[in-house]
């Protein structure tokens, strides 16, 4: 599932709610923890409700995306170098990042699925991924928290 | 309401949750979906907590956006039609895609709206919107599930 | 917190939800309301769940963004002009604010943030901000509605 782009570990917290950690080995690319964000709804043992998926870290973002193949990732990450170049922000004069400040900020940090049944309302094409926009990184943080709706 | 953007049938699966489904009728498009969210919280008696509005299909989205006339939803259509343009991404040699697919992740599928004393909390102008970007489509899909913060 | 960006008064409603309001002094700001929904989550008494923020007016938005500096801010300001120029717009025939209503569509009126033992789950260098794309207004409102996990 995350092939070359990771190691993951899942680290649990309480029934509702996980954080899953996993490292990322390249500046940028999409990196799919659908399976992961499964395994914690099934340890949770919640059946309907919503699954809220936070990505911490102010260069990492999550996207709701397709995953036939990987052609659509790297679709995202060029399209997200050509509408925010780097090297051209004032905040670059900081850390040299800003590009990957943007990105995030734009794709956004949270999605919330429905929980339907015990499993992710997603559709068959649809998948969830963990947006690494300045890698490599040792460890990234994503929190799942699941909310019944009953 | 939908005008001729699509023929809406709503489908109840439990009182916390209903899955709205639509046809569109055009490529790209926005349809407004508010009163059938509207219908979905009456529906479901709860007067307070929040409203999960997502869009099933990666090459569909939800967007909070402005309803006073027709002008902003072409505005967003034209907008992501300049920012990504149809036939240049490496998804194409699939399935001729690949900007319904950009444009879906970027806007997100997505939105969660307070739910105040058994309203909406939308202001004034604000509408919740389907965006279609690879249509027509016999049947898109909103699931809305409400959770009650009490 | 707030530097010269807006005079910030909060209105409580209940112990799970409250409205944040604020001013704002320029037409395009991003503003730091991160310690107000912090107020807001202590006052809940709340331990663990989500924190649902919501920007009611379709010119703002939410966006989580870094807070080292205001560098970054500027950037999110600069980006989206660029992106997104003034009075090109079918809208901007109406009320000459079309660019904002884009803006405010593309970034988003609501994230969903993890509440981890009363202490909101962002990342040390991740904070909320209420974007402004069409200011100074008198009086911006947040809804932050608070969803316990247990």
């Amino acid at each position: 599932m995350l092939r070359l782009a990771g190691i993951v570990l899942s680290k649990g917290i309480s029934k509702m709610r996980e954080i899953i950690t996993f490292q990322t080995l390249q500046r940028e690319v999409l990196i799919d923890i659908t399976a992961l964000v499964k395994d914690v709804v099934e340890r949770s043992e919640i059946q309907n409700g919503i699954v809220s998926v936070y990505a911490q870290g102010a260069t990492g973002a999550v996207m709701i995306q397709e995953n036939w193949d990987e052609s659509v990732q790297m679709d995202v990450v060029n399209l997200l170098r050509q509408m925010i170049p780097q090297g051209v922000w004032l905040h670059d004069a900081q850390d040299g990042n800003g590009d990957a400040h943007l990105k995030s900020g734009l794709v956004g940090p949270s999605e919330t699925i429905p929980l339907i049944d015990g499993e992710l309302g997603l559709s068959t094409w649809q998948n969830i991924f963990f947006c690494e926009f300045d890698g490599p990184r040792k460890e990234r943080r994503v929190v799942c928290t699941i909310v019944m709706d009953e």
